[in-house]
């Protein structure tokens, strides 16, 4: 999923996304209900039309951006108290009130209020935030399923954990209890070396259900997708193609490249020989070199453009490799190519997993 | 024309310059020098190709910019020395490495050095100014035409003369003698009221050659465009319309548009009723509002490419109300609509003119 957090994938259009094949972006509901509010947008009849957009959209709670307000948030059983980084207004989220939020901006899926665990949690703090969000799970979903509300927006619980096995499993098997249409890990890839997120993704991702969708929030690069995949995992959404387009660097067949490089100054050639987007089909490297050094915003939109391309092109070649059996060769490539990348560095050398 | 002076109309690609049928667009040659440097364009094969654009392209010399680095010129008979503004290196512009600058570019059309005569210029310095363009003027065409050089670029010649008609009918006559492809009126619209400016070309215009090109530089808004046709002018290049959308404003059928203002914040209307473009196509204006209050950059991708509509559809109108000898109707039209635009106040309540 392309991130869209403020309802726009950062100087990309609908028709764009469209034309990419992005069939399901995400959205924040926390930015969303600040600005511009949700009952603006459920006015202009959801959020799909208010950015013309015909595809799907899940929405993030938003919950993430709560916790992070630091020094700003109050969170009890209740809920979290917290001001708006706009304009300061106190805001109180809910495990009920922002499922409401979330239907009423018309989300497809709806994803619940959680408390994340800190990634300096002691085991104790783990337990309880994870215990928690359990909690707030189950509200979230007698919400959703309260009489008068709408039926057709799926609703997905998350499974937390920290970076402890015994709590993933516990917060696995009380969340599938609860029953969701589909299942989110969250808590993962937030600063732990990459082996400890995926010892935490291989003991959580055969527990859920094989019949719902898997969704790993907040994951990563080239690598971590395609070696996620191979342990279960059917989606994702991250930040990394649109971001590292906006600071001028690209995805391609042969690795990630920073186009303000000299290499580029003077090459004819496309950004990528491999990649059939406008952005490769169109124009010299050194044109995109050019408009990066003059910091033109059409760089950001035509290296975000192949960026996507190049992730969602990444899912296709997934799905052809699953049909044929294979994965482990694409994973493989990624490797070689990308598993350099999300390091956590200190002693780790490479993100491979 | 579209201003790209950096060789991109800011946010627009060359795909959606052919769907504006945007046939000529506007560069600059002494941002081009500076970055990427007129050799690297050459070797990529000019221009159009670097850009992606297969339309015409017009560049300025940019002597104006480099008369506009104040403090960082020395000018004399032979050229203008002058410090970049990227990396402080001493650079020379003459009349002559001035056009081998934009024969290297590629330019389809090519404006020569000028000297432009500041708003504040006394009569004497103002002739000086003008007499020097004019020699200028002849330097720049022999260059021109020497024998080596390429016959598919034209060269245009530019009328000074300040605010005086008498100066600016030397100017014209010697133009005219020297004889280029096509005229433009300079140094005009820099901050002088409305009427000065309609004056001035009011005084200018006949005098140059009916069959060739008139153009008219860096005017203007709306009105002042289809007001200047109707004084015998054929061309402008501008830069409000893109300009402006970037400052979130909008030109439309029914006025100029601020579009933060709070009345869209819930309208489910387009932007423009009577536009057939993208953005009003698509979008409802509530959700441009959303984008420019979150300072997202498709905000002035979206009003720029409607903004470019609106200025290449009223070259359309102004077209066809020639054809029809209804162009009064669509000056009348214009003034009631944008004729307070660009009033240089002071007791000019409108820019009419």
């Amino acid at each position: 999923m392309p991130v869209g957090t403020q309802a726009t994938v950062k100087s990309i259009t609908a028709d764009e996304l469209q034309s990419l094949e992005a069939r399901i972006i995400l959205c924040n509901a926390y930015h969303l209900h600040l600005r511009p509010g949700e009952r603006t947008i459920a006015e202009l009849g959801g959020l799909q039309r208010f950015m013309g957009y015909p595809g799907l959209v899940l929405t993030d709670s938003g919950g993430y951006q709560v916790f992070s307000l630091q020094g700003n948030v109050k969170i009890d059983e209740a809920g979290a108290l917290f001001r708006s980084h706009i304009d300061g207004t106190e805001r109180q989220f809910t495990p009920e009130n922002v499922i409401e939020l979330q239907e009423a901006l018309g989300s497809d899926i709806i994803m619940p209020l959680d408390q994340p665990v800190g990634a300096d949690a002691t085991p104790a703090e783990a337990a309880q935030a994870t215990a928690r969000s359990d909690r707030w799970a189950a509200r979230a979903r007698e919400r959703h399923l309260r009489q008068d509300g709408r039926r057709d927006q799926a609703l997905f619980g998350i499974v937390q954990g920290g970076f402890s096995a015994d709590l993933r499993a516990q917060s696995a098997q009380r969340v599938v209890e609860i029953g969701f249409d589909g299942y989110a890990i969250g808590g993962l890839s937030v600063g732990e070396p990459k082996q400890v997120m995926a010892d935490m993704l291989a003991c959580t991702a055969p527990l859920l259900p094989p019949d719902r969708p898997r969704y790993l929030m907040g994951v990563g690069t080239p690598y971590d997708l395609v070696a996620s995949v191979a342990l279960g995992v059917d989606m994702f959404d991250c930040v990394l193609p649109t971001r590292l387009a906006r600071n001028n660097a690209a995805y391609t067949s042969t690795g990630r490249k920073s186009i303000r490089n000299a290499v580029y100054s003077g090459s004819s050639a496309p950004l990528d020989e491999a990649c059939d987007c406008p952005t490769c089909m169109k124009y010299p490297v050194a044109y995109l070199r050019h408009l990066a050094m003059a910091k033109e915003m059409l760089a950001a939109r035509l290296l975000t453009y192949h960026n996507l391309r190049f992730y969602l092109r990444l899912m296709e070649r997934v799905r052809q490799a699953i049909r044929e059996g294979t994965l482990p060769a694409l994973i493989e490539e990624m490797a070689a190519l990308y598993a350099h990348e999300g390091a956590a560095g200190k002693g780790e050398e490479t993100a491979r997993w």
